[in-house]
């Protein structure tokens, strides 16, 4: 197995380790939170880490990562090894010409590491800030998926044209190092969706609010769709984003369920929409304590390595820690005492 | 004096020193031109040389710097006083609001050293490419300069709404290390332009392809206009970009004041609209010799420095170098043999 890191920035090492997407930000000291983020990161390519996915948000007022790629195109320049990945950039909000001259930057900035973690977008209030209604998501994902693809893999030039976006006569620059264009990670769940993304090409995000049984169903249904379809499946294209939370006592285990559970509230509130018409798969199971208790890695090492080997055990070869950068110890006793046990 | 850099990357080594936007790229090589450009940064800091301004191009099939904020981005995290400017974005090809949560995220990862340079855009290629007419650019980036700075200066939520961008109830993060935003710099030209620039509080970016008695007359009505407002005049808020090449015998001197006309000659093709009802600054004396002899820093050391105090004379503080990290020797030379002259 493999093991990377999921989630964004955060200031204050005291952070709930379960709460992956907030940066609890210090608005007079933001340098040091981006600093302690990105000292996390130097260090779990030493310790092994294969990847980061780092998330990004809008209008929250919580201070998340708005500008992943500029971040992303920061931690190239720290790093040698570790493969850097959008977790996600949400495509209805962005010009997709634009957004593909940047995807490249990064891929030629990071000699290649660049993973393109893309999605449709869950939170209306997002959707909201930018005028764009989120029943419009798919239609957008697919239309600017199509010119990005494009974007990226043509040497030639091309001009597209819709009732969104109009270019004419363009080539798009510089050519990524990863030919004919950087990985495409699409985030989905939805038995529909997991199909899309192995139809389309993208290899795939679980997220990390589902059970580890739903999220196992999942991956099967997206391994079927690729073998299917006559391809290889290859594991390392499925990448499982988990809570992971190393605990000593009963006591560490209790704090840390409760502080899960929290933060998987957090999240549902986040992704619940007004409009009945768009259903997200980003939401946990609604029982909380039972989405905390079988669905993260929260745990001894020893309770942790059995909670993976099930995992695998249902094929699954690569993991994506969340929030585990926020806490450099968990990230280290997980690199010391788990990761051993899978190399 | 202080001098800083202006102009993109180049992955060859004889590039024209005069022609200073272009990258000269092998495609089989994008990373090694970066690269290359790069260690010219981190050596023109270490040599003292106050800021680097990157150009940022589309479509050109040059494969000039596309997403220069990443460019900036990468160097923040290579460079540790140099300041790292745009030179400029066009503010009308760029969604408002997601251009300055990047601007405020690589003034956060350089610890304050982002210099915003903006400008409306003049190359009629580029708005064909994006489909936008360029008799709207001033209109263009009148509204979305409004909206900029507003989003990276309220830590309140606001909303705005136009024909063109709509947003509702945003807050833009994370904020920027310098308050209330960092520092604007207008590329103008024109008198108009220029008394604009003055009046909105914008810093002045001249261009290099004036001769020295425009870019003094220029210089002038800046200055002017922001006395007249009341407002003390700082001489570093207004760059003077310059092409600049030591030469040591008249060979020399012929190859590169050739060298430059041809170069010129480049811009001015490139500058050039077939729509009459749109004018730019950005074009040189039609007479290429006059422009090329009377417009560069092309000479001796001593030439350099004559035509340096020229300009001092008039008022200039602040001069940025057209091209010089294309060619270290030349950055190395000036360095040794102009600089301290004006220490």
């Amino acid at each position: 197995m493999k093991f990377g890191l999921f989630g964004g920035a955060t200031a204050a090492a005291a952070a709930s380790q379960a709460d992956s997407e907030r940066i609890l930000l210090d608005k007079s000291e933001d340098s040091h939170s981006y600093g302690a983020f990105i000292d996390a990161i130097v260090e779990a390519e030493s310790l092994g880490y294969h990847s980061i996915f780092l998330v990004e948000h809008h209008f929250t007022g919580e201070a998340q990562v708005s500008a992943s790629m500029n971040l992303l195109t920061y931690l190239a320049a720290k790093t040698s090894t570790i493969r850097l990945g959008t977790g996600v950039v949400v495509i209805p909000w962005h010009n997709p010409v634009l957004l593909a001259e940047q995807a490249s930057t990064v891929d030629v900035l990071s000699n290649g590491r660049f993973d393109f973690g893309v999605g449709k977008g869950y939170r209306p209030t997002e959707f909201d800030g930018f005028c764009i209604p989120i029943k419009e998501a798919t239609e957008r994902f697919e239309e600017s998926m199509g010119l990005i693809k494009k974007s990226l893999s043509s040497n030639e030039r091309f001009s597209f044209h819709s009732d969104r976006w109009n270019f004419e006569d363009i080539v798009v620059e510089p050519p990524p190092v990863q030919q004919p264009h950087p990985p495409m990670w699409l985030a989905a769940g939805r038995p529909d969706s997991l199909r899309y993304a192995a139809d389309s090409g993208y290899s795939l995000l679980l997220d990390q609010f589902a059970t580890f049984d739903v999220t196992l169903e999942r991956f099967a249904i997206y391994r079927q769709a690729i073998e299917a379809s006559g391809k290889s499946f290859d594991p390392m294209n499925v990448a499982v984003a988990r809570g992971m939370h190393i605990i000593r006592n009963e006591e560490e285990r209790t704090i840390a369920i409760d502080k899960r559970m929290a933060a998987l509230n957090h999240m549902n509130q986040a992704a619940k929409s007004n409009d009945a018409s768009y259903q997200t798969s980003m939401a946990s199971d609604p029982d909380l304590r039972k989405a905390a208790e079988q669905g993260t890695l929260i745990g001894t090492p020893e309770e942790i390595i059995e909670d993976l080997t099930h995992l695998r055990d249902g094929g699954v070869e690569y993991i994506l820690l969340a929030g585990a950068q926020m806490s450099p110890p968990q990230m280290r006793a997980f690199a010391k005492e788990v990761m051993p046990a899978f190399a």
